[in-house]
């Protein structure tokens, strides 16, 4: 595994690969790897020649008040569990190899941030599109990785190719689980003892209402009612959010059919959760 | 010459010849062709294997105030002199096809678009570098063609293409004059016989500004109040701006140093001409 960082080196690597005609699996992180960013990897790695990781704590998605000096990061550890995925190329620039100074343009997300966590974070999915648009034009990646635990950003880099015509496939990954149902994440350390055993519910009320959903309930309004009330019932956690949208689209529907989104998202007491399903309804 | 109406079939052809490691020289226009941008496609020509001309009014820059409907269009006209200049795709898409939705990203310039001809056309440049980063993303240029004499577009082209790290050289071609000096334009034909004549000294207070600087005058001052002295006597025209700036930054300069533009555009009865011109000062 070779590690890149420099813009230069990278895009030559790339150019000398892709005049071999190699396809180039991409998956941009913000290091400090999870199971998650694993499958991701490996999903990479069985469908691409060759396999680029980027890690890099992009400042421009965090918002004043968040956390982006308490990020975490560990280098050495990330490049570690990448070599064991056999990544080929590890792109991990400084930021002012990223923002050598203010730029002069961005990207603007103008639909699809209105609704789930995008309403709480203003300017967060520009961030997320602005970069991930320097790093397509860096990678030229055949195909690009996302998990769709972030299913929202996994919408707005849908509309972003989409719209901008960026000649990537998006490949968007199933949600990894527990065996209990929890989706995995690096922050479920921080659920407290009796919070982990309870926090099964969440995705158990997301099954409940996509069986409702495909037994015929037609009514929005009673499926989140079913996943408060279970929620509420078995944990003492704070409902953030319980929606359902059109996906990618993220519209409120006045009928349920077509691709449906519903997501919650839960604070506990020291860590919020997010979680969500996608299903067809014909 | 290729005639291609769909971004589909157009990244087809492109994917195929990039395979062949062919280089593309890429002309991005408006249509109504004229010798500006034969210049373009000669220079594309010479330096390429391919040459793709695109012909788009493209909507997004045009203001609500502003000529999108009576903009000039000719596409017989253009399609025979696109092919006496060896074009060998000239893509045509309609608006539908571009903007089939809303889309749900823009490209937003945050920087020099608050100076000369942008200051009073708001969202324009962030209407032209949206369709730029499209046709970049579907026509994957080695080059891109553009001409100085919209220095201001270069300007913004050369920031979207910096800092969002696209792998595409700009090419800024020198503006092409009358032997008079006067700028060639299409609208050059709207200037009354008595304001042909005189025209020319548009370019000639630049041209007496940039000796003036190179003899070592430092005021910026002094030498927009010379070109403005030396247009008014000679021509009845009403002065839009006389502006001298950075470039490509656009920046006020307290020290006349680096590449400098003097810009102007002047109103005369029936058109509004805009000329330029940009030099070192070491």
């Amino acid at each position: 595994m070779k590690i890149i960082t420099t813009i230069k080196e990278m895009q030559a690597i790339i150019a000398a690969q892709k005049s071999q005609e190699k396809s180039i699996g991409f998956v941009p992180t913000m290091g400090f790897l999870h199971e998650g960013h694993l499958t991701l990897l490996n999903r990479a790695r069985q469908e691409n020649d060759l396999v680029v990781l980027s890690i890099f704590v992009n400042p421009l998605q965090f918002g004043p008040k968040e956390d982006y000096a308490e990020y975490p990061r560990d280098f050495e550890r990330d490049r570690a569990l990448a070599e064991g995925e056999k990544v080929d190329f590890l792109f991990y620039p400084a930021v002012e190899e990223m923002y050598p100074h203010e730029l002069s343009v961005k990207v603007t997300v103008q639909d699809r941030t209105d609704v789930l966590c995008g309403k709480s974070r203003p300017g967060h999915f520009d961030g997320v599109a602005t970069v991930i648009t320097k790093f397509f034009n860096i990678i030229s990646p055949t195909r690009a990785y996302f998990g769709k635990k972030d299913a929202q950003q996994v919408a707005v880099i849908e509309g972003l190719i989409s719209d901008f015509n960026m000649p990537v496939d998006l490949v968007a990954v199933d949600i990894v689980r527990e065996n209990d149902g929890l989706a995995k994440s690096s922050r479920n350390v921080n659920l407290l003892p009796q919070e982990r055993q309870v926090a099964p519910v969440l995705y158990q009320s997301l099954q409940a209402a996509e069986a409702a959903l495909h037994e015929g309930e037609q009514n929005p309004i009673k499926l989140i009612e079913m996943i408060r009330e279970m929620i509420n019932k078995e944990t003492n956690g704070e409902i953030d959010y319980v929606q359902i949208y059109s996906y990618p689209q993220l519209k409120p529907l006045e009928k349920l059919e077509g691709t449906i989104i519903i997501a919650l998202a839960v604070k506990f007491t020291k860590v919020r959760l997010i979680d969500n399903t996608i299903t067809n309804i014909d």
